[in-house]
């Protein structure tokens, strides 16, 4: 599950289209910029052909080579982030401190997800749905990689290892650009990556790492089609728009997570107040925590009284509608129309109670954000319906939002969460990564 | 199969979103035109929402209500047709003028295209892969409309019905902009819709078509993400790139058809004429017709000189590398680089000699579109090193790349061919237009 982002590298300041026409005025250092990523695109493009071709078993052998590399040169890696943690002390704030900071144990938690990722099943190359059609031809879809995978990412430095896992297995390259406040330990993380592809007999330029922090970077990367394939933006919303609007490939992007859950008339008490209680208080900081609850008039009562008391004393400010206050009481402050659309990633929680589940989805479809979406009832109608008709990339029926995530799903591990509805929707994995083209077989078939 | 249009409306002259910065400046016909489109926008919308959630019997019963009214109607067609045709006497060309004209037969084929569809299994709603988890919750996908599709497209008027057929199944609403010289024919069309929805109890305003021929409407469609989630471009690549270059929603895009025929030293001689003969001369100015033929050195001379005589009495021109007319005679003109990356649409043919597979598929990695690519072989190897290595939406073996098409393929119909790689790819049918959701199921379940 991918962190909500409140703190993200900013858009480069220049529009790349701009840049591009305006090339004889612009300082040097741009250009120079630009030379050198579109270099590190052909290398990607060149590598991406060898490992569109690679066995299974050389891809496994160099997430098991690199997974090696980080625990050997762990120390190497701890210095680097030291020299990083040093140089944010000054301008960076006490979370995104957290998230930057490698520990022994952060490294062996990535070197494992390499490992995990080895003991997924290689998604290249299966041919599925082969099947003989009426001219006598036979008609099926193998899966291949897409080509070159642009990553832009905020401060955690383990994403470089864990993008780099998801890229390799699926078959792609990668050009991963993290943040500048992580340089060091993206590097370090870098070489380590590097050695285990090339122990591997892959190439190195697999994964490259860009390594200037200056964000001329990231507007030549969305500039270059030719090189890369699709850009996945892990980073603050203006982060994100900026890369969906000026990137030139298409993009698979993840905005907010105003995610809710309804608690419906014919819910049972227990499980919509765990679901409740873990959906806002299981971690506050997540895309798929809940940040709107809604309940149904006529197990209002029943249901928040309790629940606002447990709530409370997890230390969750609650917002609420006037018939939520009057039900639980004037301490519940107002929810006004910002409440409805906030995505708080802190502990605050809107309340709204509905007529019914009619008003509960109508609310869903103004205000959420098609992340997750959950229903608590013993009402197998209800469920049904809501499970049809809210256009969210999950939705759940008697489950914690919570839920929504890769590794829970299955997928092995995520490269982020897709609010996008076309190509991969949710939690992306290896198939994500991955499109299908058909085959065919004939025996000189002729239409 | 879409047939390549060599013919296409061009794009419109200004930019969408210079438009858009020029408000006070521009002229008042372009806001007009603006905010009309945007109205139909919402309509698309909110007619989206009801067709998600409709049941496949009624759905059904649209599209056979659509079928019989344009059998119904098939004078007032043929009548607005007849004009259609009168308008374009002077500046159409004949290709054009053929395209466009419709006739009973035409409009019968029409019907039997909606009927067809109709037939077609209902995918939106289906669950698939729903399984358990080690947490205990039940993971699946559900399938679900994208929402509203925008299809521009050039002079064939019943893309107006097979496009509107195809979004209708498949849960979506659609806006459709056909090209300016078949304005009253789609009208005409578009009533059938319209009525065929009403009397099946849908919303009339789940397809509407675009009345103005106004250019402006195109960017007006392209800068509307809220009320457009899709836009499919089907025309010249004029139209097609700068769809692409504008749209603010993603693209289903169809470019150059550059297919490649190549005879494997391996490939058996009467099926290596066959295929090629098919694929070259079935129909000329289809996106899956070969342009570039390429055998190799062994078996160049046995095959090249039959071959050679049955294409020139087929009428194709041929232009060659240096071996090939070496092979076949100086009649063959020499091919250059621009034969290579041609997509002639025309009877003619390009063929070079190579001195094996590697050299083909690096040709095809250098030239070629994408699109559809054959290997003729009875060596289980190459045919197993092409199909996996040749990058393109549709790879066969002994296979004639005419092929490549939706209904050969079982797809029922098709919206276009896709040759990108996210989404969609290949011929795209009803599963292009839709996307999949994750669906959870619990029993009080948390993290």
């Amino acid at each position: 599950m991918r962190p909500s982002a409140a703190h993200a590298i900013d858009p480069p300041q220049t529009r790349p289209e701009m840049s591009a026409n305006l090339s004889d005025t612009q300082a040097p250092d741009d250009s120079r910029i630009q030379r050198q990523i579109r270099r590190m695109g052909e290398r990607a493009r060149s590598a991406a052909r060898t490992m569109a071709a690679a066995e299974p078993g050389d891809k496994n052998a160099a997430l098991f080579a690199i997974a090696e590399a980080l625990i050997d040169r762990r120390d190497t890696i701890l210095a680097a982030n030291a020299k990083d943690l040093r140089e944010g002390r000054d301008n960076l704030d006490a979370a995104l401190l957290e998230r930057l900071e490698l520990t022994g144990a952060r490294i062996e938690q990535m070197a494992e997800g390499l490992r995990q990722v080895a003991a997924l099943a290689d998604p290249i190359g299966s041919i599925t749905d082969l099947n003989y059609r009426p001219s006598g031809i036979q008609v099926g879809r193998m899966r291949v990689p897409l080509g070159v995978i642009g990553i832009i990412y905020e401060s955690r430095p383990n994403v470089t290892a864990d993008a780099a896992a998801l890229c390799l297995k699926s078959g792609n390259a990668a050009l991963l650009r993290g943040g500048s406040e992580a340089a060091l330990s993206n590097q370090a993380i870098a070489a380590c990556i590097r050695r285990g592809l090339t122990d591997a007999g892959l190439p190195g330029d697999a994964v490259q790492v860009i390594e200037t922090t200056d964000r001329a970077a990231v507007g030549a990367m969305l500039a270059m089609p030719e090189y890369v394939d699709v850009i996945v933006p892990r980073g603050g919303k203006g982060l994100i728009e900026f890369v969906s609007e000026n990137a030139r490939m298409p993009v698979i992007k993840h905005l907010d997570g105003v995610c809710h859950v309804y608690i419906d008339a014919a819910a049972d008490l227990d499980k919509a107040i765990a679901i409740a209680m873990n959906a806002k208080t299981h971690r506050f900081g997540t895309c798929n925590t809940m940040e709107t609850l809604l309940v149904a008039e006529p197990i209002a009562e029943r249901v928040l009284r309790p629940l606002a008391q447990n709530l409370r004393q997890a230390g969750i400010e609650l917002r609420g509608c006037e018939r939520t206050r009057r039900l639980v009481g004037e301490e519940v402050k107002p929810a006004t129309e910002d409440d409805w659309a906030a995505e708080y990633l802190a502990p605050i929680l809107a309340i709204r109670v509905v007529d019914d589940m009619a008003a509960a989805m109508a609310h869903i479809e103004t205000w959420g954000s098609r992340h997750t979406d959950a229903i608590v009832t013993e009402n197998v109608t209800a469920a049904r319906a809501f499970l049809r008709g809210v256009d969210s990339s999950s939705v759940m029926v008697n489950a914690s939002t919570r839920f929504a995530d890769g590794f829970e799903y299955g997928l092995g591990a995520e490269i982020g969460i897709s609010t996008d509805k076309l190509h991969a929707r949710g939690p992306v994995g290896l198939e994500g990564l991955t499109s299908l083209k058909y085959v065919v077989y004939g025996d000189g078939h002729v239409r």
